[in-house]
């Protein structure tokens, strides 16, 4: 239970002072000034009284009740502090002195004393070196910055203190409302992922965002954030995105499967929703605050000017949403109502003379239209009603609809007041309405994700594991590939014309035939592959010509492969990594040597279901070529899903392996499967 | 000369009115209120006096000087109005009565009439349909909407009047100002291209921003858009970007060569920036107002807390930009006056207790350093000194160097009047650290322009135009491309052995044979193809095996094509296409069947240079697979650029041709040239 922190039953700040320039006169002065109504103790022995409130010469003294203490005293001294709040029985502290691992190896040597005097007394810590907590509904702000956030309904956690700091300023002036805010500092107990669980909890919370870094520990991470998003929306700013330094590259997949790309697979896993900016973050969170997500992609725009609707409807086609289509009745209904040259066609565009009644009428017919899934009501700067009035009918119609409805009433200085109103009635308003497409766009793949996530477990592929331990103890990956089921082409080599008849005989179907030698490189150049090879006697011929060729090229014949034909077809690539952090990831992608040059690849976290493979291969265009294209008829898709899903499977169940890439997969017409033609890996240390 | 538009001498206002809620009572209202110096005459037959300005019956009694006209009557008057005006010799006149075009062929012909009567009085108009013009300098505001941007160097055109309103509004709170803004209506008679001109003439105008939906006469527009861009940085917002409806697409460059790329290619080539959004748009024009050009690209970032530099950081790495490597010196100076645990590595951490003094030396010294050329100030709140501070020392210490500086002061309620510094200053501000990175990253890339701007003229190819003529007229692709010095693989069709082999010893080096048959599709698979044939004997046996495996596929044997042998090597599209809007322009990308999966391919303005041909090939990401790719080795791009000029002067020299393509062409390596393997092209209706 970390509630406490949020909802403490009476606070001391260790460490509170007289002087206005100091951090522990900021904390008693915001517990004091927001109204925090439990009991508030300063502790200070050289004071009696700081800011009218009785001050203690120790923790010790600290009257009933108090369950949080705030430690703002100089780092040498934070140790002995944190162990008389726990001889006082305070099992919640936030250590908001820095000077600790992020300054130095002595530093961490005193965090690591502070967790075994945390471990003792069973204190939960959050900090050092952090602003502290802020629960706008209890209330309480334990941070020493100026400003608290008005109550509403978005959690934000963050690993900068200086974020928090930023995000405290810029809310007041937004009309963006904060449930509840946590600066994380050097997080030596509490971290971002048991925090956001406390969140997710929190009944006053509808959305949670989030200003990340990195993760305390991946794989539990993954599972509570996944957890997390199932429950709320989930949004995250991730800091740190570039790679840092160069990386020692083995294969195409190590290549192409960054830190980045890491995060980003392990966020779409969890169902947490990446912003670019902390602007959209924030914009993102306050309409999934506010308005019902959109049930599909079908927006409808409502406007009383052309240009700013036809930006919207730019930016809502970039971002895959669809314009919507309105109903032959509604069209009717706006034919009849609406001015004369009024456009009844979506974008609807009621002209410029037009009020909030005609407003009202188009709204309503627009949200009662099945037609639609959205609405996006745009407002050009006008002098013939107070853009109030809008703000009023747009909110009291929206309210009697279960549709997203978003306003952008355009203009700064004639509009506050009717951005008050739209906020009362929990409708966002984005400054310029283009910016409306992002917002739905988020929405819509969170519905999305939601109706996805009920993937189910991975099944589990029947392997010999047996078999599989000595393949993956002989780093013979063909032979592991076949022992979960992943087929290859038949082949074998042959050192002499008869044993190239029988191989052929041995075989079903045509083959191919390739020169074997170690001084010619461009066999096919010089007619040393032949290929569609379909009997006994062709074989032998073949053989006979094969010879030749290599004899004519001064080349020493080795032998010939004996190849099981495979017509020409799409080529993928595919295999995992270990991420670092979050375990195996399969990658899915363009195969073939230009691969690193287009990066059509993508990963999802192994192990991973039928559903989750097929989602990943969409979202590469190479699918779109799985699909039929050009010459190429429809692919077994499902065949390359089952190759996916063995990948995850062998990553979770041989840890050794490090890497395992096929390049390529060679994915034939429907029903006729995959052929894994070079297969490369590698075994990592042992831990 | 359409300046008295914008710093006109006298005013009439035919159509003013009592009426607070008509157009033509803002329209008076607006010259008045926005302090227009010369003389203000409205003109209505019912009123003595409106707003304390005496009333004229009709312009002929409006007293000189009068050099504009606001026409704002009921649209059938319109036309006798404008005859009036004519005949009073006012020869500039903004109408802004709707009803004419926009709301169908009856309003066309309205217009017709009024151009017809523009014409015989030689009258400039702007509109009909519009809101009108602002010069915020002389002062004159023609427009009836509340409000007037504050004076500033931005000028700003809009096909969309609400879009002026909107951006008026939305200017007098957001710090940004403007020089002229104008709201162009149907225009009848001055379009974007004229005004643009007027605009970027006007002293008081250091950049030009706009938003249009398309073009009156896109060559002409290239031709004076570029001579613009040359003189003043060229911001752009492109409306109604959607493919409207489904196209017939005949070949890979008609698919891939939409309007929106179109735009795109030709805003490019004329050195207009392309913004995503308004904000974006602004934030741009302002920067570039006021501060130099970066010289280059390496930036530094000065900050009190580390989160707000991260994602600064993460932003500019991923537009491009480089995170500046920071002297010897300047990280001695640094290590000497920071705070101990300050990074005197980029980013610059300052630390949260630093004032105004501390980032006074630590910018003195970023700006001082050869390696930085562009720095980025941030401040997370805090509470030791006041913003305003920090306002006035960037605003000192970046006026006394020439390079680019942009602040994030983060915050909203706390830091307003620094703000205000900052404008005063013309240090261009971010409400949030990442935004700076796009910002900066326009500002190179008009620097880039601008130097590569300089590309002189397309030199000629030596065509013989009697045999380009010919091979036009019959549609011979192949003959046209030669003559224009695009080579070929040479190829011969044989009918016999005999010929085969006389053919070979015409040829010189190796060739590939292959079959030529109607029955047999996949010719390589049955044997039918023989690869680097090297002798006469070979070529013999060559034909004696074709023959063969057309035989025992039942096939036809109508003859053996030879053809010169081409190592495999990487292989691109090319070829133009023409815009109706902009003309011809020349496609390069990626070759192969795949060219429409990974659209990899750009396009440029025909007829291009040299230098433009390989600015279009480094677009696109083939580009890296000609400079030398896994086991390619380092391509003839040269060759390729002639061929991308030879293609744009093709373009121009036929106008009959409507599209060419060459796909693919075959890149061999360098001082090996270009071979087209494939030409498909089609002719135009003539006009």
């Amino acid at each position: 239970m970390t509630d406490p922190f949020f909802s403490p039953k009476g606070v001391a700040i260790i460490g509170a002072s007289h002087d206005p320039h100091k951090l522990g006169y900021g904390a008693l002065r915001n517990l004091i000034r927001y109204r925090y109504r439990g009991g508030i103790y300063p502790v200070n022995k050289r004071s009696y009284e700081i800011l009218e409130k009785t001050c203690y010469p120790s923790v010790s003294d600290v009257p009933d009740p108090v369950d949080l203490a705030i430690i703002i005293v100089p780092a040498p001294a934070v140790a002995e502090t944190l162990r008389e709040c726990g001889e006082r029985g305070i099992q919640h502290v936030v250590i908001v002195t820095g000077g600790f691992s992020e300054t130095g190896p002595e530093g961490k040597i005193m965090e690591e004393e502070l967790l075994a005097i945390a471990k003792e007394y069973g204190i939960r810590i959050v900090g050092p070196n952090c602003i502290g907590t802020i629960d706008t509904h209890t209330p309480v702000n334990t941070t020493f910055v100026v400003g608290m956030p008005e109550p509403g309904e978005i959690g934000f956690i963050s690993h900068s203190g200086a974020m928090v700091a930023a995000i405290i300023d810029w809310a007041s002036g937004s009309g963006i409302g904060f449930s509840r805010i946590v600066s994380l500092g050097n997080q030596i107990d509490v971290n971002e992922t048991e925090m956001m669980r406390t969140i997710a909890l929190d009944p006053n919370t509808k959305v949670i965002t989030g200003y990340i870094e990195g993760v305390a520990n991946g794989q539990r991470f993954l599972k509570e954030a996944r957890k997390t998003a199932l429950e709320k929306p989930f949004l995250m700013l991730k800091g740190g995105k570039g790679e840092s330094g160069a990386k020692a590259v083995a294969s195409h997949t190590g290549a192409l499967a960054g830190s980045k790309e890491a995060f980003q697979t392990a966020f779409r896993h969890s169902g947490i929703q990446e912003a670019e900016t902390i602007e959209e973050m924030f914009e993102w969170a306050r309409a999934m605050a506010w308005q019902p997500l959109p049930k599909g992609d079908r927006v409808a725009v409502l406007t009383n000017a052309g240009g700013p609707a036809i930006l919207a409807v730019d930016a809502l086609e970039k971002q895959g949403l669809k314009i919507a289509s309105l109903s032959v009745e509604t069209k009717a209904f706006l034919s009849k109502r609406l001015p004369e040259a009024s456009s009844v066609n979506n974008p609807v565009d009621v002209l410029a003379g037009s009020g909030p009644a005609t407003y009202t009428l188009a709204l309503e017919a627009l949200l009662s239209d099945d037609n639609v899934d959205a609405v996006v009501v745009i407002q050009a700067p006008q002098d013939w009603f107070l853009p109030v009035s809008l703000a009023e009918v747009v909110g009291e119609v929206a309210g009697s609809h279960h549709k997203t409805v978003i306003t952008s009433i355009m203009g700064k200085a004639s509009v506050e007041e009717a951005l008050k109103i739209l906020q009362k009635r929990k409708i966002p308003n984005v400054a310029f309405p283009e910016r409306s497409a992002s917002v739905l766009a988020a929405m819509i793949n969170r519905r999305k994700w939601l109706e996805e996530a009920k993937d189910g477990s991975p099944e589990r592929i029947k392997a010999d594991q047996n078999k599989a331990g000595e393949a993956v103890h002989d780093a013979n990956w063909a032979e592991l590939l076949k022992v979960y089921g992943i087929p290859f082409p038949d082949q074998r080599e042959a050192a002499s014309k008869v044993e190239a008849i029988e191989i052929f005989k041995s075989m079903s179907g045509p083959v191919a035939m390739k020169l074997l030698s170690d001084d010619i490189s461009h066999k096919s150049d010089i007619g040393g592959v032949i290929l569609n090879v379909k009997t006994a006697e062709e074989a032998g011929e073949a053989w006979d010509r094969i010879k030749k060729a290599a004899q004519s090229s001064n080349g020493k014949l080795k032998g010939v492969l004996i190849q099981e034909m495979i017509s020409e077809a799409p080529e993928v690539i595919t295999g995992f990594v270990r991420d670092p952090q979050f375990g195996p990831m399969v990658l899915f992608g363009s195969g073939g040597t230009d691969v690193e040059l287009y990066k059509d690849v993508d990963m999802a976290i192994a192990p991973l279901t039928k559903v989750q493979a097929h989602k990943l291969m969409r979202r590469t265009k190479v699918y779109q070529k799985l699909q039929g294209w050009r010459n190429f008829k429809k692919c077994d898709i499902e065949a390359v899903a089952q190759v996916l899903v063995a990948l995850g499977q062998i990553a979770s169940d041989h840890p050794q392996i490090g890497e395992l890439e096929i390049n390529p997969l060679v994915v034939l017409p429907e029903g006729k499967g995959t052929k894994a033609v070079d297969v490369r890996g590698s075994l990592q240390a042992e831990n």
